[in-house]
């Protein structure tokens, strides 16, 4: 099957299916009394020096997202790794909530202080990068936002050599499609040409 | 352990094994003369409506990469999306071959038509979104390039109810550090809170 796509055309569904799986980022920003934490699949790596990533909140109906109005307003946010011990309580934090609950205390997950920026971590991470905003793009019913990291987390379960992030130790969980996930487990090597 | 990050510091072995799993773009493009494929891990959708997707080449030690010269000056590329039955075959077009020689021809990858750009899809790939220029950023030794997807192409074997994908069927794989990748089989289902 094929078929066009116009400029107006929502492809979610179609997009959603077809890249993955995707890194999760659990975004924590603040206002500066209300911590809010989001999970957000449309994430990646975009510069390595300096060292940029990016995350596209969709719209809400009534707008930004609490997320990117805070990036927005702060410009600051930290992205959180979720592994598989953190995806329930991640899934729990992409519910919606009034807009003066923090996802932290309504679900019931530990900050941790970051070093940084304002915003706190999500203390069980694994993984945390401290950003601030490099750039908030209009992408129509999105917005592309881009992270300078300024300050890394590691937690020591997952390095080898005293200081390297180990993937084999992460237990990272992908985004697919709807309500699935999956696990980084089933893994294999390949030699890279020269 | 936790460290702080300048501008200037190079933070990809980082990053690579922090952010997963990445999905891949297996990106198509033509000079006029030579058709390029090559993948691209830093990847993902950045807008549903109108529907845009990002990769983001890290510059080579001569500058941009082929793929993304090409689109520069072309204006147009075709992300085909890596499936288990062609990571050997994509993982070899990472190799380097001279500027004149196409990987589809060095690898023996089959062209298939595209319809609204002109760089040919990968035949074999069971999802192919044709995609024209939307913005090309620099990001210091990176570019990221944003599509507007224009056309879609999807075998029938990853459908279900006719003309939906399905990501159960697509047996998508996830890149992770270094020459490592995953599987998508190993899959759960967490119900979305209200």
């Amino acid at each position: 099957m094929d078929f066009s796509v116009d400029t107006d055309d929502n492809l979610y569904s179609t997009l959603a299916a077809g890249v993955v799986p995707r890194p999760i980022a659990w975004v924590s920003s603040t206002d500066g009394d209300v911590d809010n934490l989001a999970p957000f699949s449309f994430f990646n790596v975009v510069g390595i020096r300096p060292p940029i990533v990016a995350f596209a909140p969709v719209d809400s109906r009534d707008g930004l997202k609490d997320t990117a109005r805070n990036v927005e307003r702060t410009e600051e946010f930290v992205v959180n790794v979720v592994t598989e011990d953190l995806v329930e309580a991640m899934n729990e934090t992409s519910g919606t909530f009034p807009e003066d609950v923090s996802e932290f205390d309504a679900v019931g997950i530990d900050r941790g202080d970051s070093v940084a920026v304002a915003p706190p971590r999500v203390a069980d991470a694994k993984v945390a990068f401290e950003c601030v905003l490099h750039d908030f793009e209009d992408i129509g019913a999105s917005t592309l936002v881009l992270g300078r990291v300024v300050h890394v987390h590691l937690d020591d379960g997952v390095l080898r050599e005293g200081d390297k992030l180990d993937v084999n130790e992460l237990d990272a969980v992908g985004r697919l499609a709807g309500g699935l996930y999956c696990r980084t487990g089933d893994r294999f090597e390949i030699e890279r040409p020269p």
